[in-house]
């Protein structure tokens, strides 16, 4: 029996680790993606770095993006106030949007994928809580699965398909929660905040933060960052 | 009248520079994009500013890539030979294929565009004389287009659509070499060989310098470049 790899992108944060947890548990070998774009938390990528080796991935690569997007997010430009306290749960797309990154993580996703025979591709979106994403929507990800399957050898010479795997994509947060904890994720090792102080504390405020904390209150479990 | 901007690919050959001047006999105000992700002919990128520049472009930007297939294709592996004398047009695909360009070029140039916006990208894809590669199809290209539409700004507020233009797309070379001609390009500007010699010139033996050959003596027009 061949071993069936995965590439599976891994910001360091919550679901992306479930994500992990969840491809590991259906058999994947797993190639863990990570992007150095310039966001402003780069703690992130030190706990992608440690996840990816405490739950086995065969390999992690940390690619360098000279991300066009920068200047335009609050996640990327300290010019742009990281959105406190909930405030853009109404807006269309919060300000913590990077333009096309889903797009453009996949399109990394598939080229090392076909260059390494792994042509399942693992992204922790999620539709619930961050509907004002376009780009972790289910439409937009069945459509880049076609996209990509028109464009790459896969689709033409017909001996292995992309397929995108979103498990989380209608999950809660309080159910990811319990799926990580059922999994055996360590919390503890996981980076949520959009603007974590030096250290790497999260700020408690953002909301990134406030969801992370509403999805533990509603499954009842602890979270070992908890809130300062 | 506002000025519609338009990305454009330009990787200084002759397919993507003829579109650079169609793109501005259009009327749009072009920013150029080209990839520095490891080529071997790193002239490609000399040439792409070259024509930038003395064809107007509004900015010509040169993105570093962690090219993720590298290590897959002779455009990108010293250790993978360019095929000679049109030998691979009867594979499926060639072996000068890099997995997945297109979708990474293409999700660039959106990150891009939706950054400076610019929801028109430009292409010089073409499927006659290149239909080994899956990536420079039309079914391939609308098919990203609609995914990009879903997974940005665009698709949800609805103010811009993105438009993948390809203008090029079923033209022959030699119709291709027409059209240059017609709209003034100085072809001793452009660089379309896989394997140049140390001075840029091209060795006149790899696909592309046969297809280019073909494409200017079809034409009936004078390639400055010239074979050897």
């Amino acid at each position: 029996m061949t071993v069936r790899k995965a590439v599976l992108l891994l910001s360091g944060g919550l679901d992306s680790s479930t994500c992990l947890l969840v491809a590991r548990r259906d058999g994947f070998e797993i190639h863990a993606l990570s992007f150095d774009y310039g966001q402003r938390h780069s703690i992130e990528l030190a706990r992608a770095q440690e996840i990816a080796r405490r739950y086995g991935a065969a390999e992690h690569r940390v690619e360098r993006l000279d991300y066009p997007g920068r200047g335009a997010s609050a996640l990327t430009d300290p010019a742009v106030a990281v959105p406190r306290g909930g405030d853009s749960g109404t807006a269309a797309i919060p300000a913590t949007y990077v333009p096309a990154r889903n797009t453009l993580f996949l399109a990394h996703a598939a080229a090392w994928g076909e260059t390494i025979g792994a042509h399942d591709i693992f992204i922790g979106a999620n539709v619930l809580d961050y509907s004002g994403y376009p780009d972790c929507r289910p439409e937009f990800l069945e459509a880049f699965e076609r996209a990509v399957n028109l464009g790459t050898k896969a689709g033409v010479e017909g001996a292995a398909r992309f397929r995108i795997r979103a498990p989380l994509i209608a999950l809660s947060k309080a159910e990811i929660v319990r799926l990580a904890a059922s999994l055996g994720l360590d919390f503890g090792l996981t980076s949520s905040c959009y603007d974590p102080d030096p250290r790497g504390l999260p700020c408690g405020g953002c909301d990134s933060c406030v969801l992370r904390e509403k999805g533990f209150r509603e499954a009842g479990v602890a979270d070992p960052l908890g809130s300062r």
